[in-house]
């Protein structure tokens, strides 16, 4: 069960697979050196294996609670939660003028990735505070920024992010709580939210929320919503906690994982807040916050996954039934399938946060719409595969899988809230084929020419690898111009298995290119996933070209059962 | 959370889809009317939505506990067991010679469908009790059949079955537990067992051990076990339950699922055993209870998938995120799906039934091929499309989801077992290339002849959905062409993905039956699972036939991180 970073693998794919080099190229990221990447990488990985990993059971076993209506966090959580703040990491990215590092989303997300495998229900405190940061410092007011950004970037303080209420989920339009002006520039937030993560900790001094709210004369849906800023503890003249804000914690969700992590309803009565960026304007600052969680959602699916996987191998290599059951061929097969898929959805989260950080040091606007493009693809892909390779560790396990001694159900029942939580896996799909085909289809298509490049130049090393992904590449931009001939609901039912589709492409694409830089098992790697995995594709393609027709004409009631009349 | 047991669907596909028919017509099963049909899966419809289903949940979150070494089973467990046991349903398939009813073994497992869908923790003891049923009437002698099936036909003792050992999983061959010879026709059973489902009961008076243990001049591996039975209580002369055997439950398992079924650590000290079959021929007894469980474990996961979509489409009616989220094309498309697969896993597990039934009814040869042949791919097919449906339930239900209370992770956590006991999915994959081709395929390509013959037959009506199962039924022949000229390693690297070509293209084909017997929502269902999922088989058999050099040129230390150099 002990978890090794996977340092080189991340340096590999940062080298010589995304385009990480164009980064460290630019004069805004020009501290992200060969050797600060590989300094961070290493320092990161000490953390992960040798910190948090050894907290990642406890969490399960003693979950977080409440106690007289305060929060007791998991045993350990605190340390570990002090071991990440004290060596910045929770500002890696932030802005050095409030005690950020102002280093590359590539390399947080890369120490995301690492973190995320050895202590998900402990890494989602710091992933939820860095959107927060994200959010202050694009639309807070200088005196918020000035306030907050300190403490939270050293991890004094933490942030939440307050969306959810019973009635407003996936449709955040739908909320319900109010916000009322005060006169003097505070306002007074009342309503009820749920599934707040690590809505209250001990791990920290205060807890910050960024809530969701409407004011008086806020529109219907989305357009009419606020973002405040509600502390539970209010600061005092000296920035230092102050009187308790009127907010409390009701109850905490009991969950299928993360029990490490407090999922919470919180009870807003009257609370006071602050602005962040304009009033009915709320919505831009929370996508803020979001886009970046998402795609640290979709490298928790991948850090789960890598770490599942080495438990797997582990076991595989230990247990002997006929010998060690890594050598019986289909359990290779599941572990080489699970590593292949790995790869591809590692280097898709980098890839996509390489264009994050090409497009905050460029302005260009095609980075922007390339890290608009890929991150709904990293974040259920990501997801996805964690899922799919946990479930993969527990089948390795046979029935030591099922017991929860081994850990590996843990590491299941964890990550199957990837595909859920910061807007489910069906939302990332149909954001992707709404909002991120708008443009005709534009930058899916530049991602599709350097898929098709990528093969032709790949073509004298590895002609047959190179022919599969141009072929995929080929069926895919086909798909696609098929999709924008259609209307949204004929687009959304076949969301999924395009985003699928889209995500077997470049993860082939990655692959190819891998191949040609790495050694020999990369290359093994590599002909695993063109010949084994990428072929869903077809199957993926043809599900999202298929008529809706075929899904309505089936009542409710027969979805229900009723068939067979 | 009310679950309906789908008493009109499996009527559907036992009268239309799959060849019960048959066996209503042969003479030993010619009781089973349509009349004794529709009366049977009334009653047992009944049973499990009103008595069995209302359990479910207290089976989860009160699980079985030992209590001074005795077992303590959920709350109303008890009650529910001697409402299966009273209403005869655990003799159900039985020799009427002990009290059985002797209908077939389709009729049985449509059972087992809705009270594993109902309650899978519990339905766990009749299904393990029915096992042993059937390796007693099969092996035992006629003495220790006489004292033990009336017994358990009626359910006032249950039966379990021991194979693991902890250094003896797949491997069954190198399990250490001795039998010892007493002279007197009796045998002495030392040693320990793992994982033993209901290995202690206090809803019934006794429970029965089919033991697998070694002679002392039994050979090493597989050929040198026998099978014994031991009793946890003796029978007296009158035989009711007498002294205690030399045997206890050590502990229990903590596991993700299932905490209604008291998963047991078993030890023998000593006790007292009577030999069921031959000495060293213990395997061919066990497989008998194996096999009738394999089926029976496909079924429950075909059952808590029809459980798992009926919950996700009442909460889909009732969520409002815009509108009922049921209306929404994405949500519809995971509910279409799901009930597509189940459709066709349920019709693979009647049909795999039927063919039992009519080799027993027949003793032909043709029968009984069929039935070996898709005994694995109901089991492993079954338990994947509840593992999948399952899955989608809890997607579907958001964060709702992944929060206990709905009841929607209880299914997910549940059916996770169902891939990995009575022989992993793996082993099925393998048991399917390995045994069930060594005939030089004979059996499959009876099937597939099957398949085309349907296919051509439909072409009238539904060209392309026909031409669509054609075709891949042709790929699939091809592809076992090519598998048959493999060497066994080969065959196992592409075992699991070749089972779930065929297990796809079987679904195909039951769709196109019922499609051309159905209403028009059955021929929306065929289309949704011959344009959506049936696409799958592809990707399958590129992977099936895909060289296995590639996984083992990938080093264990690449499998566990160690790329990227």
């Amino acid at each position: 069960m002990s978890y090794a970073a996977p340092v080189e693998q991340i340096e590999f794919i940062l080298k010589h697979v995304v385009p990480f080099p164009d980064v460290a190229g630019t004069e805004k990221f020009a501290e992200a050196t060969p050797e600060t990447t590989t300094a961070i990488l290493t320092e990161a990985g000490k953390l992960a294996s040798n910190v948090l990993a050894p907290l990642n059971r406890a969490g399960d076993q003693t979950p977080a609670r409440l106690e007289n209506g305060k929060l007791r966090s998991s045993p350990g959580f605190d340390a570990g939660f002090r071991a990440i703040a004290e060596g910045g990491w929770i500002g890696l990215a932030a802005d050095p003028e409030y005690g950020g590092m102002g280093l590359p989303q590539s390399l947080n997300m890369a120490v995301a990735d690492m973190m995320s495998g050895a202590c998900l229900s402990l890494q989602l405190n710091p992933l939820l505070t860095q959107g927060q940061i994200e959010a202050l410092e694009h639309h807070a007011s200088d005196a918020l920024k000035a306030l907050y950004l300190p403490k939270l970037t050293s991890g004094e303080w933490s942030g939440t992010m307050n969306l959810t209420e019973p009635g407003a989920g996936s449709d955040v339009g739908a909320l319900t709580t109010k916000a009322e002006r005060n006169g003097d520039g505070t306002y007074t937030i009342t309503g009820q939210k749920i599934f707040i993560t690590w809505g209250d900790s001990d791990v920290t001094e205060n807890v910050c929320h960024a809530v969701l709210a409407r004011l008086p004369d806020g529109g219907k849906g989305t357009k009419g919503i606020s973002l405040f800023m509600v502390p539970k503890f209010i600061p005092d003249e000296d920035g230092n906690p102050g009187v308790a804000n009127s907010l409390k914690v009701v109850s905490l969700e009991e969950k299928m994982g993360i029990h490490g992590s407090p999922t919470c309803v919180m009870s807003y009565d009257g609370a006071t807040g602050w602005l962040i960026g304009q009033e009915h304007k709320g919505m831009a600052a929370m996508f803020t916050m979001m886009n970046c969680a998402r795609l640290g959602v979709g490298v928790q699916g991948v850090g789960v996954a890598e770490a599942a996987l080495q438990q797997a191998v582990a076991y595989a290599q230990d247990r002997n039934q006929m010998g060690p059951i890594i050598g019986h061929p289909d359990v290779r097969r599941m572990l080489a399938t699970a590593r292949a898929e790995i790869f591809a959805a590692r280097a898709i989260c980098l890839a996509c946060a390489a264009s994050i950080d090409m497009e905050r040091a460029t302005d260009d606007r095609d980075c922007a719409a390339r890290a608009a493009f890929l991150t709904p693809i990293a974040k259920a892909y990501g997801t996805d595969v964690g899922c799919r390779v946990a479930d993969t560790g527990v089948q390795v396990h046979g029935g030591m899988g099922y017991v929860e001694e081994t850990g590996a159900a843990q590491y299941l029942r964890d990550v199957r809230i990837t595909p859920i939580y910061e807007g489910t896996n069906g939302i990332q799909a149909m954001d992707l084929v709404g909002r991120k085909l708008a443009d005709g289809g534009e930058a899916a298509m530049r991602l599709l020419d350097e898929v098709s490049d990528g093969a032709k130049a790949a073509h004298g090393d590895h002609p047959e690898l190179a022919d599969d992904v141009w072929q995929a590449s080929e069926a895919l931009r086909e798909a696609t111009q098929d999709l924008l001939k259609r209307d949204v609901d004929e687009r959304f039912a076949g969301a999924v298995p395009y985003l699928t589709a889209f995500a077997l492409v470049l993860g082939g694409h990655f692959h190819l290119r891998a191949a040609r830089k790495g050694d020999t098992a990369q290359l093994a790697l590599a002909r695993v996933f063109i010949g084994r995995v990428l072929p869903r594709y077809a199957a993926n393609l043809a599900e999202a070209r298929a008529e809706l027709a075929d899904l309505t004409a089936i009542s409710d009631a027969s979805l229900a059962g009723g068939l067979g009349g």
